[in-house]
């Protein structure tokens, strides 16, 4: 099941809350991306402590490891992974696009070795479906085609963009029908593509809608484009999506990426930048990111920010941090992906409350100001 | 400053309260170690939670990493590692022991060049009871020789054994002074050494009651010797301390070792067991070890040990604790450790509480007789 309701609206901005199985989501939202059934470095009570209100899983990843059979014993990824709030499930598509080489996409899938141990694998739209279903994850996304910025050394033409965006919709087709035949108790979010080319994104926004699904999500960005590139489509798309459903932008990106995102319409975020970036000692603060590795923390009586109050920044300074990162603690990564987790959760907390409060506009420009004066 | 109270005994095992200047510690007890200023794998908060009431620092590692100046920014260990209860620290003469042929000892103290940079560093007792002054450790450890189980290819001569020993107590009797004249408001506690010969630990025992120490440790077990010498030494030597002082049996050991060497009049405890074992999948339960890495737990869906309180037994199984150690995820020793190390302090709670309720002896009985059933 699903539920959206919009709350509030500034310019194409949206408030809006997510009823879902597992409860409810309240937007704008970013979630936590939690690939083999952990998000890194961080417990499920930690999550909860710091407002998390969905996180995702990686069908792909969970079904190599550690396999269907495991999950469906316990019924799902909720009790596998001890999170009782809501899950979204990716497709697959992606991290078998990934592959590169590795895989030969036809009509009817794609086929690849696993990378665990080797064993030839097929990857369908139906598969992918009964995967998730499994997982019981509370949105299951189409399987789908991530159209590529380049195509065997050159930027992808309009030709084979469509050729892989047309195929995306007749998958998207066969997902709907495959998610239908399962009684899936959840929601099915079809996907945007057409890469770098208008015309096409609005024929694939027409084709999904025309099946009337609960949710859409704007792929293909992120995918090795300029980053102009990427701003052209984020802007193009969301607010030509149905305006009474979620809008789910993959896989995008930094602080201010995501303000922009809502700006132009989006509702829905996931990224692997807080929890990757943490672990490589980037951290993200109010007033721009910080490299705890630099020397020049080592004395640094400070937090890492002083207006956050995550756990870290309560009662950690820059100087231990700095030094748990030069030992190679495992304590440093712990403690900066709980910053950089409550960083992005408390910004998308604090666009909601200015959109609640109208002052959406203002937030923007100051959060931009902000991020600007450096740390 | 220390205080150690007798609240109850029962044949030579001990019931005790010690207070220091950070707070007071329940004995027997078990100090979780945290070498570079963090227990590793755990949060400050998790400890709190587990019921840690002391920790250790180490010395040799913090002088080289972050140094003392960094420790005395911040006006000792404790605000440094935010954790605001005791600590113990040692007093770096296990490590440069252990570096082996990297240093050279004489009567004024060990030369050897820094493992991090490579600089040529000398350790005195005078220096190691500056940097423990810096630490503000609640407990001070005296800088010793520790005595080897093999020299040179032969197992350690009586002889060798007192020149070693003989050396540790003109050592002791620098830190003693050097202690005083820093006004280190702490206390400072004496190592017994004398290796596996019973008359050196009892001419160590005599000399060091003589200067009147606060506490004393057993050291030089542990260094290589077969169990039953370690057995044979931890049985003699204890009970001859002080009835009135702390006894601290040094870097020891597992679970039937810490319930053994209560039962033989021991106090404290530390050790890497529980920590390093859970990074390996090495659990430690109620009703023996168990090796999370077996493919026999893939889809076991019970938790560690059922009748264990911690986190990681009310949230997690046992399939799911094996797919994150088979995905090499983070999550997988944050777990363990906090089940490990809730193990052992629990353990110690229910000795303390059978010590209290004078049924040590029928605990001891159960617990080995529940250890060996299996899990």
């Amino acid at each position: 099941m699903l539920r959206f309701e919009m709350l509030a609206t500034e310019g194409l901005a949206r408030r809006g809350r997510l009823t879902l199985n597992h409860g409810v989501v309240e937007t704008p939202v970013f979630m936590p991306v939690g690939t083999y059934g952990t998000v890194k470095g961080v417990t499920p009570a930690s999550l909860d402590e710091m407002g998390a209100q969905i996180i995702l899983g990686n069908t792909f990843h969970l079904w190599m490891r550690p396999g269907v059979d495991v999950v469906r014993q316990f019924g799902g990824l909720h009790r596998f992974e001890a999170w009782g709030k809501p899950i979204l499930s990716d497709s697959g598509g992606f991290q078998v696009w990934s592959l590169g080489a590795m895989r030969r996409i036809s009509e009817e899938g794609v086929k690849f070795a696993s990378p665990v141990n080797g064993d030839k694998l097929f990857l369908t739209p139906e598969l992918s479906m009964q995967i998730q279903t499994v997982l019981n994850s509370d949105v299951v996304m189409q399987f789908d085609e991530c159209t590529p910025y380049q195509t065997k050394g050159h930027i992808t033409t309009e030709g084979e963009a469509r050729a892989s965006m047309e195929l995306s919709l007749r998958w998207a087709a066969r997902c709907k029908t495959e998610f239908a035949r399962l009684a899936n108790p959840n929601a099915l979010f079809g996907i945007v593509q057409g890469g770098m080319y208008e015309p096409l994104r609005e024929a694939s926004i027409d084709a999904l809608v025309a099946m009337d699904l609960p949710g859409y999500a704007v792929g293909g960005v992120s995918v090795g484009e300029p980053k102009e590139e990427m701003l052209r489509i984020t802007a193009h798309t969301p607010h030509r999506l149905p305006a009474d459903k979620p809008r789910y932008l993959m896989g995008v990106g930094t602080p201010e990426d995501l303000v922009e995102a809502v700006a132009v319409g989006v509702d829905m975020f996931d990224c692997v930048l807080p929890t990757r970036n943490a672990r490589n000692g980037h951290l993200f603060t109010r007033f721009g990111d910080l490299r705890i590795r630099n020397a020049r923390y080592k004395t640094d009586e400070r937090p890492i920010d002083e207006s956050c109050g995550c756990y870290t920044c309560k009662h950690f300074s820059r100087a231990y941090l700095h030094h748990l990162d030069r030992c190679a603690e495992m304590l440093a990564p712990m403690l900066t992906t709980v910053h950089n987790l409550h960083y992005y959760l408390n910004l998308m907390r604090e666009v909601r409350e200015a959109l609640d409060a109208g002052r959406f506009a203002a937030l923007r420009a100051r959060f931009l100001a902000e991020r600007g004066r450096g740390v």
